[in-house]
């Protein structure tokens, strides 16, 4: 008899038929001789609704009152899928964040979990109830409402598994598991047996949007065995670990992200601390800086690349605009530019990793305009146009097509 | 500077501008220089649309569940309120039923407030915070959420304002106050200035549905002056409270109840003990009985009757069925009936109140079925179809016309 922890997305509980579908899925688990504990997120765009009531009346309300709102969404949707498994005829009872035991800071719309008390937890699965548990929330030392920001169930079902040892968590999404390439986009993608957490981190940053990275960081910080897998079709998913078999690919993933704005500044100052400050003043605005390159430019100057979102991009142009170091020097932002990468911890022993990619993009006459690289991951800049065929072409040079 | 508890139903708050209208009245009352708790409920339909959504599921589900689903209704209208009302530049804070600090005992669906520990509410008041609690909900002493059940808003209102001694607590809702007769159907029907809580709780209980009857019990308990008045209209509403000015009015209201079933059992053996097991077996069921009458019949028999609502009819009668003293004798049910009632603390002094109301319904040559008096109630059973026109006369005869 294992503790399994099961998550939920809100897609998977959008209506009447699909909580059912959840309650079976709960049920022949729990049927099978395990404990279970259920997480949810808010049914369907419930969320969205809420929000978009919230701006009806007030397009800047605090944030608290904000996550007081928001918490109501998965308040329905855990009482709704108690009620399906009480009506399947199994024992169930659904907790609130709070009622869970989830205890955060008190950041508003981002709060971070501190700890979980599991007093109630344990004594619910003690009596052999089946515990549907809200997701995305928690409270504060002040007995507020929290939420831990979008994707936040990911990160509350890993931190559960964490904290009641369970032996496994598995994130349920509209997906069959991780890809190698998105699968609506490239034909020949093919699903993962098993993925390491870094792989796993490297793919979520890079816009493969099936986990929520916090909750990868959580689940390899405490050795949190995940599993992705359909909540619609009933096969093996994905296994996210800290070590897996060696397979025969050399990479375990090719993604695009296409929020990438890229700034240039040309011509500064060789001396020190430029990048300390250019950074610094991004810093404070909390705009999250991605590839940084600086390279050697003309006359004794240098000159500074580096990416962030596109919705970022003009804040970050008039932020160096203020800079005493940037005086005068020309400063430009591309956002027709897309970010292809690669990744998988098998390059680190293969130096022709990225020859091989280049290879690949050449072939299509595609031109890079930026690289960077760490040890599990390579990634290009390009032309946004040229992305999807980038994708293809890079897939199928390392993917062995059946 | 007084402490004003303010009550808004769920019409009230039923959309955008509805929530913006209640947030301004709540600040100009903060901003005549008072303290205000305002309690609110769900939103509208929300209520009706989440048992909706639950009968779908299971149509049966557990209570707590119920209430863990329905206590989500208030948390989205008080988080909304809060918006509205910080969009209008006024400190607010909303508080669920559980940090409002709202002790409930386990009966889900029906709880009844054991006690609220002001110690937040009086926190927030003195940060000269506007609070805004969720009405209708509670939590157990298992950390379990518990709703109070329909109109309990009503009741947590007044539940607040006994447990922070305010001077006032004001139930708004879509009439101007509390009237003589229905104003849609009598036109020459009169808000009352004032009435005993006594007279209140006789004409909530007539169907007058303008405040929940345990709300007035509490109030009258712990001497809360209650208004009741309109959140569209500004104008005066009626004060509840224990002695008002003596009016010209003998009489404060004429009521119509449809929801009558008249049961009679003819020819029951003359014997002790008939009515109590009659009766203890409705009670068994949790039937409420309303008007009893036993009168004496042919050849040493009695006869006895009562009223119920029509839901319950067949069950009591298939009850009365299963009794031993009731075996063989004739059991009719009659459901085209409705009860006509006045109501007025003045007819305790005034003997002809009873003969004036029969006289009226004479008059319209309007047959009674059935009598019941109480010190400060006349009520008549009579056809249904007759009602309104019952009402009509009967309310004519009593309320001067201008």
């Amino acid at each position: 008899m294992a503790l399994i922890v099961q998550k939920f997305g809100g897609s998977s509980v959008a209506d009447a038929a699909r909580v059912m579908n959840v309650a079976r899925i709960v049920t022949d688990t729990y049927k099978a001789g395990n404990d279970v504990v259920v997480v949810v997120s808010a049914q369907g765009d419930t969320t969205d609704d809420l929000i978009e009531k919230a701006k009806e009346i007030n397009l800047n309300p605090a944030k608290r009152e904000m996550d007081q709102l928001l918490a109501a969404g998965e308040q329905i949707s855990i009482s709704l899928l108690a009620m399906a498994i009480e009506k399947l005829g199994f024992p169930v009872i659904s907790l609130l964040g709070w009622q869970a035991g989830f205890n955060t800071n008190s950041v508003y719309g981002a709060a971070r979990i501190k700890n979980i008390k599991t007093n109630r937890l344990n004594a619910e699965i003690s009596k052999h109830n089946i515990v549907v548990v809200a997701g995305f929330q928690g409270i504060n030392r002040y007995d507020d409402l929290t939420t831990l920001g979008r994707g936040g169930s990911d990160t509350s079902a890993v931190a559960i598994a964490a904290a009641l040892h369970a032996d496994k968590c598995q994130i349920f999404t509209d997906v069959e598991g991780v890809y190698t390439a998105d699968p609506r986009k490239i034909p020949g993608a093919k699903k993962l047996n098993e993925i390491t957490y870094d792989e796993m981190l490297e793919l979520a940053t890079l816009g493969a949007q099936v986990l929520n990275n916090r909750s990868v960081e959580m689940a390899k910080k405490y050795s949190v065995e995940l599993e992705v897998l359909s909540s619609l079709n009933p096969v093996p998913g994905t296994i996210v670990k800290e070590k897996v078999k060696m397979e025969k690919m050399l990479i375990r993933g090719v993604t695009k992200d296409a929020d990438v704005a890229l700034i240039s500044v040309v011509g500064l100052d060789d001396n020190p601390g430029v990048a300390f400050k250019v950074f610094a003043k991004l810093a404070q605005k909390n705009i999250n800086v991605d590839i940084i390159l600086q390279s050697v430019g003309r006359n004794g100057t240098k000159d500074l690349t580096f990416t962030v979102s596109k919705e970022n991009g003009p804040l970050a142009v008039s932020l160096l605009e203020e800079l005493s170091v940037i005086d005068g020097k020309k400063i430009s932002c591309k956002t027709n530019v897309a970010k292809v990468s690669v990744v998988g911890a098998g390059m680190e022993s293969h130096p022709g990793t990225a020859s091989k990619m280049f290879e690949a993009l050449y072939a299509q006459n595609i031109n890079i305009q930026m690289i960077s690289t760490s040890e599990i991951k390579i990634s290009v800049i390009i032309d946004a146009e040229e992305a999807d065929r980038a994708v293809a072409a890079v897939h199928n040079a390392f993917i062995p097509q059946d």
